[in-house]
């Protein structure tokens, strides 16, 4: 059987664009790359780091690709998502891989050819920016979040399984408010805490050899994601707001708390509550279960 | 030239011990290593692993040993340094590899024997504790803090540089109060922050599959030190107390500024802060300056 191949335009090619290209040509999925960055010194670097084959305009891709991956800022998206929209093919893919969905996916509901969109968040990332940031296992062993399938034609939702698929990931499905208020609470916030770890530190302690000498304590891994692009998170935060406002006010106020049994140096309390947290021991080394996968199959998807 | 080799005894056969036992061992800098713990399970564990030869009394260990390791949480290490000291033999070297280390230096000066006494900080660890956590690269690469050198004598220190080369660290010299401070800044700080990521993400989101779908977008990484060991970490909070609840006021007014601007919407003033806190990639990825090595050379020590 002759194995299905795409034309597959991307629109942002940094780390996440980027990293999908690359997996989307060492596969065979894609037969023939499109790539468009509204940055031209990034779109030049990624058409020689051999990212995409050609550059073209946001309406020439989507006219001339099967699939259209959207991966730009969540600021940038609306704006992005409905130029697509408007020109897309009939039997073409649209999808983006932005870290908010609520938004976007209220917006899309207004937008022509709405069945050919299924919104994505790929759970995959790094703290490095740019086309040179790529690298084609991004994705490999990730979930990508799918959110409000019943908006998507069967068609498009097939394709989007092909798609998550190939780039080496395991579907799962959530309604777009719920994903943006989970994705708060496990990702935002981590995001926010290590930003303000590594201010603190870096007013705190101004002699870096300190820093560099010390950090092998385990402020290395905490701090990894203050190396974060500015560009990609302040939008997230504003975006999400509301899910993440929420939770910082319990992060700060568990913070309050737990200062208060150390300067009380109530070390029984200090003991007792480090012990019910270890349990996130078992939870991140938890197995996917047999449920889960169950779960996930392509074949239970309930089509509207 | 005959290569030296030592008794080494170490107590504490946990993490740290049993992995100074390690290496030690495989490069022979100990010809014999005698073993203690409180916890009798992990004695009897650290025997049965082959992390040390024999198990003894601490009185016996002090008179038997040409080094001897301290290797016990926090508030453990009094006493223990204390029976050590009176009973160690003329020539032999005592340390302690404590995260804290002011209390006990200042405890060290009025006990017998004390310039063959050096406090050490190894800053290496790993979430993960007892005698199975153990393993012998532990050390590799990593900077050991000597502190309040001018109190130990040229032999004692003479041999801890040996040891600490032995283990694959390059030395660094503290004054014990500055060590608290740095550390509190750069290693205590992080421990709460994940400890609180960790409590609060429990909290909010009670189920499971979501954190564990979505730890892979930075999660993961803030939160593992939430998996460390609270008979550790209770005692250092308590311990360091001074220091750490200055820094983590500091920490939750930076929560609380960003708060402000996240609720603000004001994206511009987000993205210029994240910009300036980017810094600490070039902080994280500095190597090694030829004036630090000169600095740490031991024979820049200056005896008192």
């Amino acid at each position: 059987m002759a194995k299905e191949q795409f034309t597959v335009g991307i629109i942002g090619l940094g780390l996440i664009g980027g990293s999908a290209a690359l997996r989307l040509r060492a596969t065979g999925f894609a037969s023939r790359l499109l790539g468009h960055d509204s940055n031209p010194q990034h779109a030049a670097r990624a058409l020689e780091l051999g990212l995409v084959d050609s550059l073209a305009t946001t309406e020439e891709m989507a006219r001339a690709s099967d699939i259209v991956i959207i991966a730009v800022p969540v600021n940038a998206a609306p704006k992005v998502l409905q130029q697509v929209m408007a020109a897309v093919s009939e039997t073409a893919l649209v999808v983006d891989f932005g870290s908010t969905k609520q938004r976007l996916c209220a917006l899309a509901n207004g937008l022509p050819n709405r069945s050919q969109y299924v919104a994505c968040h790929p759970i995959a990332g790094t703290e490095y920016t740019g086309p040179e940031a790529a690298f084609s296992t991004l994705y490999a062993g990730k979930v990508n979040i799918i959110c409000d399938r019943e908006h998507s034609s069967a068609q498009a939702l097939g394709r989007a399984l092909q798609l998550t698929a190939a780039l080496g990931m395991r579907p799962r499905y959530m309604d777009s408010r719920d994903h943006d208020r989970h994705i708060a609470y496990v990702s935002h916030l981590s995001h926010v805490s290590s930003f303000m770890l590594g201010q603190t530190v870096l007013e705190v302690e101004p002699d870096e050899k300190n820093i560099f000498d010390m950090a092998g304590s385990g402020f290395a891994s905490t701090v990894r994601l203050a190396k974060s692009s500015p560009a990609m998170w302040a939008p997230i935060f504003t975006e999400n707001a509301a899910n993440l406002l929420a939770v910082l006010d319990r992060y700060i106020a568990n913070l309050h708390n737990f200062k208060e049994l150390i300067a009380a140096g109530d070390e029984q309390a200090l003991y007792e509550l480090m012990k019910k947290i270890n349990v996130i021991r078992k939870v991140l080394d938890r197995e996917t279960t047999d449920e889960t996968i169950k779960t996930d199959k392509p074949e239970t998807i309930k089509q509207a």
